[in-house]
């Protein structure tokens, strides 16, 4: 049983009340709790020893990733966050200056978004350290984004480079949290999600909540140097012209599939485009954004390259499979 | 280093903002979010398989168990919890009926209090299952009541009886959450918590918070049948009037030292204890209220029993040591 079957397993039972507006399997949770033209957003995640860190990584860089994750998902609801909660799980004998590296990490970024840090718990997890992560924070209630709501014909962004991240990207990233909410304040973004899991796995649950299909097209995938690197790393006999020819399909499928990219993906009228782009360059001068495809009435996901359009039978990133 | 050493160590350190009424070291956070005449409450805890249940325990108890220390923690602070998440961190090959029983339990006991579970995550933790809640809600802004309010000449209350909880206890409490908004409609609280580590240690945060002492009455510790049996068990020759004096003294023991009671401790002013009795035992008839001891000026925390008042030099349980 994969994560995503367990979750689609778990979500319909789930305890309701009135005041959840969107639950379980959005980016955030939404939910109304009478303030006045707001809505709270909760979100909550978790990274693990040996699983989305090792015990070599600089503690600052855990600290960092453990609390970017949940920005990250504020970020695709174009949120604020405002407070943050950390669990540890700790194996006994831990590296209290370790800890101290790991706050400091979370601290750098927290304070830079105007995030507190207002409690937690520390536990025994014998074998590995266990950090988990809740933020809390505000939308707008006008300027609520769903994964839900592209529409046929709707052009397909995303924000940075895609792919390698496992060379380091997956420490350092940065939330697109700035980024989000101008987008939203200019412009009408009829969906959008952060990139964990790769763009072919991920854009699957924007085309599957829509209703919609869509095509991406491979020589606008914004592939990045690392997922480049990654690929000649992985193919023997480098330097050979047709191995160079392979790698930059290798290259593309890492770009497409490889997991915690962290980048915005989102779905705008085709109208929006060009005006986005042109906006975009003006405000954010050093981060790229890419049209990567459109949103379609056929369903599925399909990719155009070089053979033609095809069908694109990749997935993301999953635990347990 | 001790739990509480590395989160003495922590705190001052935390990243703040102006929103933070009350932060990391209190029961719950207090965050003011701009809610009218409202505060909201943030908590999160942990349960991890092998130091808070075993493989063996029932599903539906450990999740009972793990959404209700957080709730235990609203009771202490006498909110109200609106929204919960769950994130698991699960072996490889993890039983997904398993899961179906951990929810359940959290379900039914979400529903009696009308509790949303809103989104979590899954993740793996591959020796263990690790299951972190987050629990948010609200509590009027003039109703809080923190541990730093107790004042000398107030009498001490327990609800419940306290002691021997592995015994069953610890999965199956229930969160004083309605007990406790009562206390704060109907009296001046002017100091609670709940009890998680044992008595003899958790008053000491009351004390150390409020800078003032305590004395227990030992006849006055409402010791549980349970604490009683764990005594008889742990000695030998049980049903020897010697041993059985002797098994006394161990049962106040566990009373007092014991951890994850789930009980009230709380602190009123000397005039309110006799009214707060009497109407206590109007409206909750069958869960005991126990006047336990007085807080002093003079510091530390002592014990009036047999053998006169004494230094209580024992603490409560935790982690790491």
């Amino acid at each position: 049983m994969t994560e995503f079957d367990l979750i689609q397993r778990l979500i319909p039972n789930l305890p309701t009340n009135s005041s959840v507006i969107a639950g379980a399997g959005h980016d955030c949770a939404v939910v109304d709790i009478g303030l006045a033209g707001e809505f709270l957003l909760l979100k909550t995640d978790a990274v693990v020893e040996g699983v989305h860190f090792t015990a070599e990584t600089e503690a600052p860089r855990v600290g960092h990733k453990a609390l970017g994750r949940c920005l990250s998902d504020f970020a695709a609801m174009a949120g604020t966050p405002r407070h943050a909660m950390v669990t540890l799980g700790l194996p006994p004998g831990f590296d209290p200056e370790w800890i101290d590296g790991l706050y400091a990490g979370m601290r750098l970024l927290a304070e830079r978004h105007g995030i507190a840090i207002v409690g937690g718990e520390t536990t025994c997890n014998p074998e590995r350290i266990f950090i988990s992560v809740t933020v809390t924070g505000v939308l707008p209630k006008n300027r609520m984004i769903l994964r839900a709501g592209a529409k046929p014909g709707d052009v397909i962004f995303v924000t940075g480079e895609l792919g390698g991240s496992i060379l380091g990207k997956h420490l350092d990233f940065e939330p697109r949290l700035t980024e989000a909410r101008w987008l939203a304040e200019n412009f009408s973004i009829h969906s959008m999600m952060d990139l964990s899991d790769g763009i072919a796995g991920d854009l699957r649950h924007i085309l599957q909540s829509s209703g919609v299909g869509a095509e991406l097209l491979g020589r606008a995938i914004p592939v990045s140097r690392a997922a480049r690197q990654k690929a000649r790393t992985a193919l023997p006999g480098k330097g050979n012209l047709e191995i160079e020819v392979d790698t930059s399909g290798q290259a593309l499928l890492a770009a497409l599939t490889d997991g915690e990219d962290f980048e915005l993906l989102f779905t705008v009228g085709s109208a929006d485009a060009v005006p986005l782009l042109d906006a975009w360059k003006q405000r954010f001068s050093t981060l790229k954004i890419s049209c990567v495809g459109k949103i379609t009435v056929k369903p599925g996901l399909r990719l155009q390259d070089k053979f033609g359009l095809r069908p694109l039978n990749v997935s993301g990133y999953t635990h347990f499979s």
